[in-house]
């Protein structure tokens, strides 16, 4: 399954970023970094971003305005604490008490595109395993130990500004056919659990207007997908599911951002934009599991953990801005505040 | 000491804004925004903004850019889990498993110029009482409960984008100046934990060039004030020492910012302070005891938590800026790295 799920990973990262580059021909190309990690593993992330020009020069205008496609393939120990932090959300995970070796690879992506009309978007899909010490034959034939745990997380969400209800629900639609085709309990779970992770309690409203959201995917029993759920069970099955969300990915956004992305619009949009992602900020720093677990992580990639925050983010004090419920910011809020189902 | 207080932070509000006022006469005048909490308690927020006007007209430009000098004063009943996360910071807390009645009075701002070359400033004081439930007799004098605990916190902190020695080193004279007359343990203690708080773990790095920080500071022993030190030690040493403090702000902060606050900018200075905010709002939303406690708590008014986020901040992917150790903004990181004394 590592190599299987690596494999995945990178062909599928390969092909976002290439759909990414299609839409916007005339920007600069997306920077491939790859890194190594001292404790062990590596990582490629592929990032946008327009570079700054010399003074009194105007920046390029592109479609996208950030942007990190990032795979991650790493191994290691977790020691005891992290063990115990993991158990609370991974039931799968036995009582260990003591260090255990463990592996994981995921692909996660958040694109910022540049007009306030075209959203933003966030998508990760993730493999872990816990797995014994390797015995000496393991070792020596460049094994990995027995398997103690498993399980696959990912999901994928949409950050408009303005609302395009037709955008929501394209993105909705996508995602549901993905799903359908790997038990009908999957795509009605997995929203609800988007809408409820995504939701940023000190603001009393969600990030974003949904999507799907999954966690402690495995073949054991599911704290959400009840026992005789129609959903995904063995380790192919859930893999074939997840690939399938991660194949949905460019049907379910491309479409989106091609149809917004060369909107005109006014310095309020902008603004109203960049007050929006100043949310984005908010949740991912405060909130986010991903974020707040990499930056208690000793040796984590700081750059690769941050690149998800946008290159431009605003405050105001009691913003009028979206609070006059006719406006077309105040028809944002009532779906953040509201979560609706859209398909 | 309620009321002292009460009057005190109340009059320091309206120095410290009558003084900033005064560096920009041709800016708005801080727009004063009462407030009343529910549960129990008051607040004045005087905040700064420009307003935005309509496309395709320049914002005015002023000397700050956002900025805020809140009072508030507050009661209600912390319940058990709070008291026990108060607990940990708090040595002068008794162990209650009840519900206890509390009072909370402080005034808190955040200065964020327009010029890169003007520094970011911050400071905080407050006054906290836990009581008994009043006695009836108590209760219909309009007093509160017998005392329990009480204790002081606050400091003041500096954070430029480009670093001037000569601001830093006036900023500390000016505070060291104020502690020294309260005993000389204070500002060597303060400025170290200064130093301590406002570090960023994940960037390894300081949010700024320091200032003084301390909390817990009442009659009883303090962690970090040896027994014999050379401090304040009863409630009015205590709150001469506070008024000391708070008085030293305008002095302390004020002349560097009128010959900063004019000196012309380029856009890449303007983008190496964007940065530099995006690491303030970092330190803010992840590490900062009060935003964390404000956000966590029912009630609380988010606006005035959230009032010490700058009006813009960047982030951008392996940013090339401040790596090179001989440019200006390599010279900032490199006592951002490593704390320095300047007095």
């Amino acid at each position: 399954m590592r190599q299987r799920v690596e494999e995945y990973i990178s062909n599928l990262q390969d092909e976002i970023v290439a759909a990414l580059e299609k839409v916007d021909p005339n920007a600069p190309a997306f920077k491939r970094d790859s890194w190594l990690r001292a404790q062990g593993g590596r990582g490629l992330s592929c990032v946008f971003a327009v570079p700054t020009p010399p003074d009194g020069v105007a920046p390029q205008h592109t479609v996208l305005e950030k942007a990190g496609v990032n795979i991650s393939v790493v191994h290691g120990t977790l020691p005891p604490p992290a063990i115990k932090q993991m158990r609370a959300d991974h039931s799968s995970i036995p009582d260990i008490q003591t260090s255990v070796p463990f592996f994981a690879a995921g692909i996660s992506l958040v694109i910022h595109p540049r007009s306030p009309h075209a959203p933003t978007v966030h998508a990760n899909y993730r493999y872990f395993e816990i797995t014994k010490e390797p015995t000496d034959a393991q070792r020596e034939a460049g094994q990995p130990g027995d398997l103690v745990a498993w399980w696959f997380g990912g999901g994928a969400d949409l950050t408009p500004s303005y609302l395009y209800e037709e955008d929501a629900v394209h993105f909705h639609k996508t995602l549901k056919a993905a799903c359908d085709a790997h038990g009908a309990d999957v795509f009605p779970t997995f929203k609800a659990w988007c809408d409820e992770y995504f939701f940023i309690p000190h603001r009393g409203e969600s990030r974003g207007v949904g999507g799907i959201f999954f966690d402690d995917l495995c073949a054991e029993p599911h704290k959400r997908l009840a026992d005789g759920a129609a959903r995904p069970k063995t380790a192919d099955e859930i893999f074939a599911f997840v690939r399938a969300a991660g194949d949905a990915f460019v049907p379910s956004f491309v479409p989106v951002l091609e149809r917004r992305c060369r909107m005109p619009s006014t310095e309020h949009e902008r603004r109203w934009q960049l007050l929006r992602r100043g949310r984005y900020v908010e949740f991912n720093l405060v909130y986010d599991r991903g974020t707040k677990f990499g930056l208690v992580t000793p040796g984590a990639r700081i750059e690769s953990i941050l690149m998800s925050l946008p290159e431009t983010a605003r405050w105001e004090y009691m913003s009028e801005l979206g609070t006059d419920p006719e406006s077309r910011e105040g028809k944002l809020m009532e779906v953040l505040k509201t979560a609706r189902a859209w398909v």
